[in-house]
């Protein structure tokens, strides 16, 4: 039970500051999913929990599962359904961090060396699939049809949009509205569908599903668009990622979209050299940084992330107010404020 | 619908032969499946069913959906919902096979390039993901919650073996029990859930589940052996596989665990240089196969996949006597035969 204790304790970590009231809120459950996520990654394949775990541990802060667990709470759900969902939707996000980072050929994730950093590229796969495997048996295991056929798209949409990812970077020509398929599918669809199980374990009317999926997608969107902000600031750093990620992989992200657009001709050719060439000298992190700052699609960016968490917030209009209203609009100005 | 004429026409290759009666029992079928393959690995991201297109041609003979389609028929069933569930069946191999030659950096599989090979691993690993992400949809369309049982854990069970199977190469020391373990679960899991699913889809009672389950179980058993023996077998080459590929991968398959428990000293030096140090040179593959005829470690094997292949047939004893009988006692007969 050492791992549960590991795991408790990172999702307790320094980076929950702005999440206290959807920690206080869920507390309960998360320990609770906690559990069921070491019990299911669980396998006499020694390598699996060991790979698994680390992931888990890595991981973060539990936004997903934790989201879940709030929208049912908002809906008055009062069972223990929701928690075996959180596992699952926890498990999602897992696996696909694990390929996520075999893709990337990232070295490090909050700080600690990724999966396929210690243990290699081929188990990181392999272990992904079977989290992946283990979030269906436990979806299959709480016997909601309508909560599998909500997963079981959201995790089409995410490899949709992963790949969609691959297919626009290093392409200067991609533009903003490719960008937002890449974020809706590869990072709101999950948030969407976290959210809105939460309403269908309570078995509450469509409507609420919708509200819940509208503000989980918002959500998803305005926390993806701040992560790809952050990597071109030197807050960064302090959150155990390094800073110029997405630009020396070429991921073509809304501060470089607009970055770009507004490049004079000798810009443009530095952003196409860095980008598309993928040819990389000393200093042109700092230069890019530079022109976004110059061109202010950072904050430009930022306003867009903070359009979408106010219509989270508005999407959460419908449902009275009390503490699991107040913890999801809590998460809605966490995922901007983060920011800063 | 160019893409189903070549899907079609590839499942219908010089490989069959020797499976006349399961393709003519299941002929009609296996084109509805075949559309819904088709159907369902479609996605706006051109990408996707660009690499899935040549994967799902070059994944072969439809062996485990014809499986499902047949055991569906053996138990009477006279409705269509088998057709998606043997195309989410497939979906589920075709996404293993893609993670599979990532993981081992293959060049070819079955003479055609390697989806990793033409497109690289990242859309490779990812395409997978998707591809599986689809089989669960299809599943969750049908509704079918034993259906969903079943093959969830098999997908499980697939992934627990791969890593268990990485986990035993180069090592000398893995026994014949660890092969078994993981060839039980890396192949006979898929082949075992895809014929039980036949009797869960046709509504017939457990014992004539678990009874085309142990069919399955042991078809796959033997299908692996065979495979394994084939890649030390100047027939591989026929196939448009090469041979000596899990030799050069440090495989330990069960002609290579006999070959080492009955080794000289010597002998013993040879494999560990092979297999564990992975120093090759010109003339190893040769030797190595020299020594497996002088301890009859192909013969051996070959024994136990007709042992399995028998037990197979067995296990069909309950049902009665009939083309869908024929034509999957013709597959064990084709599993083993197929090495000559």
């Amino acid at each position: 039970m050492a791992l549960v204790a590991e795991i408790g304790k990172d999702a307790g970590g320094p980076e929950r500051t702005g999440l206290e009231g959807l920690s206080a809120l869920v507390a309960e459950d998360l320990l609770a999913v906690n559990r069921l996520i070491v019990t299911h990654m669980d396998s006499p394949v020694t390598l699996i929990p060991q790979l698994a775990g680390h992931i888990v541990a890595a991981g973060g802060k539990r936004l997903r599962p934790m989201l879940t667990l709030a929208a049912a709470q908002l809906c008055g759900y009062e069972g223990a359904r929701h928690q075996g969902l959180a596992a699952s939707v926890e498990f999602i996000h897992t696996a696909t961090l694990l390929h996520d980072d075999v893709v990337d050929a990232s070295d490090l994730r909050r700080g600690l060396a990724t999966a396929n950093a210690v243990w290699g590229n081929k188990p990181s796969v392999l272990v992904g699939d079977f989290l992946f495997s283990r979030a269906f048996q436990l979806m299959v295991g709480d016997g909601n049809l309508a909560v599998l056929r909500i997963l079981s798209s959201a995790a089409a949409v995410i490899a949709e949009g992963e790949v969609l990812q691959l297919m626009t970077a290093n392409d200067t020509n991609s533009d903003e509205k490719a960008y937002m398929e890449v974020v809706e599918a590869k990072t709101a669809a999950l948030f969407a569908a976290a959210c809105r199980i939460g309403a269908v374990v309570a078995e509450r009317p469509e409507s609420e599903e919708l509200a819940l999926e509208r503000f989980g997608r918002d959500l998803g969107i305005a926390f993806q668009l701040v992560d790809d902000i952050l990597d071109y600031s030197a807050l960064q750093a302090d959150l155990g990622k390094s800073v110029g990620d997405d630009f020396r992989d070429g991921k073509i992200t809304l501060p470089v979209v607009l970055a770009f657009q507004r490049a004079s001709e000798v810009e443009k050719a530095f952003w196409r050299r860095c980008l598309e060439a993928q040819d990389h000298r000393e200093g042109d992190l700092e230069h890019a940084i530079a022109l976004m700052e110059r061109h202010g699609t950072l904050d430009d960016s930022m306003a867009k992330a903070r359009d979408f968490a106010l219509s989270a917030r508005a999407a959460l209009g419908r449902f009275a107010d009390g503490p699991a209203k107040s913890a999801l609009c809590e998460v809605a100005d966490f995922c901007v404020e983060r920011a800063y």
